[in-house]
């Protein structure tokens, strides 16, 4: 049940509330004057608490911490260089894999330049064989954290195994998980005990509610600074790009979620001539930002060469997306 | 193979080598200074061919009319009102279905305010269940055409079998196939046979080769004005939308083919208020024009009520594009 | 409205009662003592026939008359050499495409000696490409059906066209509609208006609802002779087969409707080794029969020889086919 | 590249080979007399190794151990009260959840009397929401291993976490990895590292290849006791059922594996009356053995209760599934 108080209700009164709630259940969560009692479908109120009730709702999705019948306003995530979920499209670049230092600071710089605010580059690298570069580990986290702080950005590194949350808190401002660990649902609870903010991947065979329900174990376990990310889904559309880019999510995830929206056309095409035509488009949506890979020669990048964009290119992607962007702004939801 | 004759050759020199190749092979077809003779692999060229032949491939695609290999230009659509393929966006409006002729009148006035320059509406209905209205017939084509002459507008119009091309080739500016006629074979040699500009959606299980091979039927029978609409693919994703808008198709296509791209929100999402935001995206791809369904009583449309737009969500939809366009123009393919 | 008169109810009843209905309603149907009259929610009925009504519901789905609730008993359908839908497992076999009169009636006598009573063979050939074999022809299905009745066997071949019904019908025992035309909506009404038994493939995007509904157009047109081919769906996994085996229809389809469900485990796979195992499960299913392809050179065929099996294999895969057979009979729907 | 010794080759310079090989290349393999030595194009072999060389491949796929071109021969498992992957099926039955050790041992006789040899349940449950039940943790484990050993049967339960490996490694015969771990990369490494057999599920998108290479993980770790589970993928055609199931995948893996192949027609149809049908298919098809979920109330069932069998419909499934394996089983690859 989601019960929602009226706006100027005492909070001394829904603090006691809750805490007679959690008495019986385990489950009981409060944003402002709204409360969720997970999976109550009858609440005996005191006669106190019946008169300054505005509404209440058996209704709520199983995602009810992520919904907006929980949460009505927009979630934003706010980081020393980035506000994800405002008002601005936020720019998340850089290359797959951190390489050594000095690419990394390299690519850092061409990030910056068009205008990014978040540097992206992984040190833990989900492969789907085992012999295939695994990534830098800690010197790569290192790296990334220099050659962001060097740029005055923030960092976002995927994160695959809950014995690394510890470590990789220590360097990054965002955790990623990836699609492959999407229900990994250790992984999941382990990042919401934390409270760095999480960028969640969307699976490829994941439906939207999954998507949703994956947020909320993150969300169960205290942690509320979540943005999700469409990355292409898995189709037998399957020939000229290596995803169908499920755009249509994203309008669809903004009326069920106060979670911000992200989209990455750069997993979601598999081709780097895609990227810059699928990322006008995703700004078009009304999408809250994107993220998107960059490599100074991608014929030599240690993993997915094919879809990053050249300097060059990606600054003529930004200019692009800027462009549109001041347009559709407006319209965002 | 294709055979790109230089620029200036005589084009005498040409329609010979044609009309030898033709002797022995039913399917020479040339556009300029291009000639293609399909399924061959060696052919032997007279000295003076050799001569002012630029270059040959025999690595054309299946569908070998419509690639860019045999014409590099876009195929530019002309008809009374609007022009497809060109620099301009094209809008097409209009219900699901002709309704009757004062309801067509009124839905026609709706989409030219809005700048749509086609009308669109169905008399042929092509629909799942045989208890389902199955469209107004021959009364609803000539509504159709008395309505867009009445605000100056292009009609296209589904035609969903061989033995009502003719009829409905009376009436119309533009023949539309359905997506579950994509593979009507026998559908698409008859519209193939006539002069009629061909709107053909892709299935919802085509893959971007299928739809290129279906419009080659359409091509290789005679009529190369072939414009093509991407409406969504069924993939898993089906429980918030009624398809998956495959957006990457419209970057891949142009890479491939060209005849123009168009999309059509309405269908791909299958929900009204998901248009406006994926129209936008549309738009920002790069796509020659879209094709939308109005209706001012939704509720009551006699299909597809659920995906319509109000005449004021119309008009605000109309707004947003042409705002997206006037940026993203610049950058169409 | 599905009406369930009284087993022993005066016929004379129920044809007036359909009668007066047919006043009103085109769509009123009849099996026995249950009758269907379509998209009515309330009937107003004369206290006598309220004396002998056993049962009535509105829950009835759209593709009425092929449900189990209209018709409880399974269809089964008698030709002059096989029963499909009974107690036994019917094989159809034979080569994609007619390819000339010797080799059908070579094919034919293959086909006859691993206990298929059904000649399958195309004369009309939806191909991708407008540029591959098309078929033989009137030429093709006179050669099939000499061979055919060389063996004291039944036809199955396609009718890709509503203008080719009349003339497909003076050779075939059953019209096979292919998957691709699943939707062809005047075609499947033409089939519907004639009483020539018509095998209805699934296509490659279409649920099981829409399957149905398919039939439903045959059905609603006056021909209950209808039996239904699950021959594989467009799935991702598309790289090691052409399609996906959707074998969980099988069981589905027999609880929804009473038409006869068979098997193509050639098309559902696309790949000759495969064919025996998946033939041994389609048995396995319950399925009522299934249909192979089968070719003396598949290198040579005329079209899909990867599928096609060697008339070693063939006879092999049919020892295997009916030693399951003779097991799982008992347990067929 | 994968070197093929001679049979009768001398063990010593085999293992003088690779201890070379180990020098320059992690990733240096045995088994019998193949070695791979993974990524390697081109190997200086001394001439007494080229005289005893049979064959050498740098044809392998990039899941190299568990392809045929490395171990020939079925790779068979053998437990105290099972051998999965030779002559024989086997069967696995048990409740989804350990939901008390009473129940855990009534459901344990139940299997046991149907003729499975291993019993499921699980202890750790991956649910898609975090506030549906979790599983009773290391109380299950227990409970689950008493009521095995009373049967004298084997026990697979799911480890979904690599900090609980030790933990689960104490009380299981094997390691379950869900379809939502299979590439839990970390997770696959830490299994690897054991000597306990490992059930991997197919990803609800993993494509084959997808699954031989999370397989890839296990074995590049040391341990090669592997098996896999087809148990549906996600498609469009979620309706009626709630996966589809891949059957072609148990043939196409079967060609390219050594690993034993077994199905799961529990979650691959999720509905309790689709199983006895499917089971009948998945032996047919000449898979290994057959996974089943079992529940005395399913109405009651802590999770998926719609897809367990009671235990009067297993025995008859399995009745079922004996009669067709004595007629397959002398087909099975």
């Amino acid at each position: 049940m989601i019960i929602q108080f009226k706006p100027n209700t005492d909070s001394a009164l829904i603090d006691n509330f809750c805490a007679r709630q959690r008495t019986t259940n385990p489950n009981v969560y409060q944003i402002k004057h709204h409360v969720a009692v997970i999976g109550e479908k009858a609440i005996d109120f005191t006669p106190a608490e019946e008169e300054v009730i505005a509404a209440t709702t058996t209704d709520e999705p199983s995602y009810v911490l992520g919904s907006r019948l929980f949460q009505p306003e927009n979630t934003v995530i706010e980081l020393a260089h980035s506000t994800i979920g405002g008002a601005d499209f936020t720019v998340m670049a850089g290359p797959c894999s951190v390489e050594s230092a000095d690419h990394i600071m390299a690519m850092a710089k061409v990030a910056k330049e068009g205008g990014a605010t978040i540097l992206r580059g992984g040190a833990y690298k989900p492969r789907t064989s085992p012999y295939s570069f695994q990534g830098m580990g800690e010197a790569g986290l290192k790296a990334l954290r220099k050659a962001a702080d060097a740029y005055q950005m923030d960092v976002v590194t995927e994160v695959m195994d809950e014995t690394h949350v510890d470590l990789v808190a220590q360097y990054t401002d965002i955790f990623q998980i990836g699609a492959r660990n999407m229900q990994n649902f250790s992984l999941l609870k382990a990042v919401g005990k934390t409270n760095v903010p999480v960028a969640l991947k969307r699976g490829l065979a994941a439906t939207v509610d999954d998507l949703l329900n994956a947020a909320e174990y993150i969300a169960a376990n205290g942690n509320q600074q979540i943005m999700l990310l469409e990355r292409g889904i898995r189709t037998f559309d399957n020939h000229y790009t290596r995803n169908t880019f499920d755009l249509n999510a994203v309008p669809v995830l903004q009326k069920l979620t106060h979670y911000p929206v992200l989209i990455d056309p750069s997993h979601a095409t598999g081709e780097w001539d895609l990227v810059t035509p699928m990322a006008r488009a995703g700004v078009a949506t009304g999408a809250s930002g994107l993220q998107v890979e960059i490599h100074d020669h991608p014929e030599k990048a240690f993993s997915d060469g094919a879809q990053a964009l050249k300097p060059a290119t990606y600054l003529e992607m930004c200019h692009q997306v800027w462009a549109v962007d001041a347009v559709v702004k407006q319209w965002r939801h």
